[in-house]
């Protein structure tokens, strides 16, 4: 099970009723944060998530409506009572702006560890982290979050094989073991592969072929929509930024089972009102919320 | 004229509903903002208030709850259309950590100017902004503002001394004026002494005599009560921070006009409760709330 929640919707200044967008995603005890605008502790705290646990936080980019609320947030995960250390990664550019913002959170009780990254994969606790570029006029990366399920553990096949009992458990970890000279390996006793659950992140941006592999077969895909008239399409080349149309267009390439839009223009008053020109494209498309949250689950018609 | 709004009421971090503490204060085309936590700019857009014309912002200490809106802050002015300087002040230490903090803010199109201050007077605009050491575990700084009044100008002195009708108008102004080898002075043509308006703000801190001095006989003292039970007192002297009750008897011996209290601990969930531990000492204590907005007017009793 991995749960995803929406904590905010705006982009480039949070308003009243509207905090910045920014993300949680929760799986078998791992916290991440992606982006953390003024404001992404008031809505974690709304919502009821503990702040203590966040193990990493991803930044796309480096922008102030991304970032500014990290201060913050670090010194209410401090009053927690953190001691473990909290991992940041972001592109090139991260430390310089984190070390400074961090001048308004000294002492805190647990270490900032501060990675700039480019595209790679970074296992984040029981998580795995896609990074990939996007196309901002920054630095800029989307991530692909999954939580991979493992291949079932077979015992009849482990049986038959002879297995020693004290090997199941580390084969079914994936682990290789050796007990009086022989050597056990995990497909031994795996079945097959089984799809895990994925979510993937993606602002600001224009569209890019990455986005789409990034978003490939995702479970939901949450992509910033900041113009939703079509009409805005010059504005959003302009200032590297989507319609919503334009995200549809990468959810149905991706082939996505599910589309958020956010990271509305504070122009964009009513988001649900152009709707419409997402699901003309991808049907499953939906204006993200403040605090919309999805439980996904594996698919249980695989054995 | 001169208008006060409370921003926030909270203390140590924003809680949902709870801005973090700051203040706006506006009079004869001056805008002063003092502290800038986490969500200033969401409540001062919710009061309507304009961010392009602030000309100065004044902070108490550089603990997080205090500062960390600025970047945020920033880049809203900058999207308003500002490019004059934004004046900022602060004590010891706080040209590092905004320079840190506006990492997050680059580009601005305006120049932000940093002055560390000791015990001084600014003139900022048509305020005047009167700093003091308080008690912090930080370098700490209290502010007295005041709209000066100037004495009126009385057109029959000026006739009876035949001061010539051109020097009449830098005269009211407060300028020395020479004509003909004659030098007129305001003080020939000006009435006595009239009463200004005045706002003192004050937090985070323990009571000291300097909180006196700032806030004597003030039309507003808007100042910390952290802690609003009698008990927290061994908390609040430990954390240097003051019960209401203590608030209550520096208006008191300030003779101020009114008291407003701020900067609540998130643990005092129900301030209003705890109302008469203040006004038993101070019976025009009033509870801060979220864009409490006040008009101060000069005396017209005065002539």
């Amino acid at each position: 099970m991995l749960d995803v929640c929406l904590l905010g919707t705006g982009g480039m200044m949070p308003l009243p009723g509207r905090h910045l967008t920014a993300c949680m995603v929760r799986a078998e005890g791992t916290s991440l944060l992606v982006d953390c605008g003024e404001g992404t502790q008031v809505t974690l705290r709304r919502q009821g998530w503990s702040f203590k646990p966040i193990d990493a936080i991803f930044f796309t980019h480096m922008h102030g409506d991304h970032v500014a609320g990290l201060p913050g947030l670090l010194l209410t995960i401090g009053n927690a009572g953190r001691t473990e250390p909290v991992l940041i990664y972001g592109p090139k550019g991260t430390g310089r702006v984190v070390r400074g913002l961090m001048m308004a959170a000294p002492e805190l009780p647990f270490p900032v560890e501060i990675h700039e990254i480019g595209e790679t994969e970074i296992m984040a606790g029981t998580l795995y982290v896609r990074s990939f570029r996007v196309d901002h006029n920054v630095p800029c990366m989307g991530y692909r979050i999954e939580l991979r399920r493992r291949p079932e553990f077979q015992p009849e096949r482990a049986r038959a094989l002879g297995v020693p009992l004290r090997a199941w458990n580390p084969l079914q970890k994936g682990n290789t073991v050796e007990i009086d000279g022989v050597t056990y390996t995990p497909d031994m006793v795996l079945g097959e592969a089984r799809k895990g659950l994925t979510v993937c992140y993606c602002t600001d941006t224009r569209p890019t072929p990455s986005i789409i592999e990034g978003a490939r077969d995702a479970d939901l895909f949450i992509c910033e929509g900041m113009y939703g008239e079509e009409e805005k399409k010059s504005r959003s080349r302009e200032y590297k930024h989507m319609t919503f149309r334009e995200a549809a267009v990468l959810a149905k390439a991706a082939n996505a089972k599910e589309l958020w839009l956010t990271h509305f223009s504070p122009s964009l008053m009513h988001p649900q009102d152009v709707l419409g020109e997402a699901r003309e494209v991808f049907a499953n498309s939906f204006v993200g919320r403040e605090r919309m949250t999805k439980i996904l689950k594996y698919d249980e018609t695989e054995s």
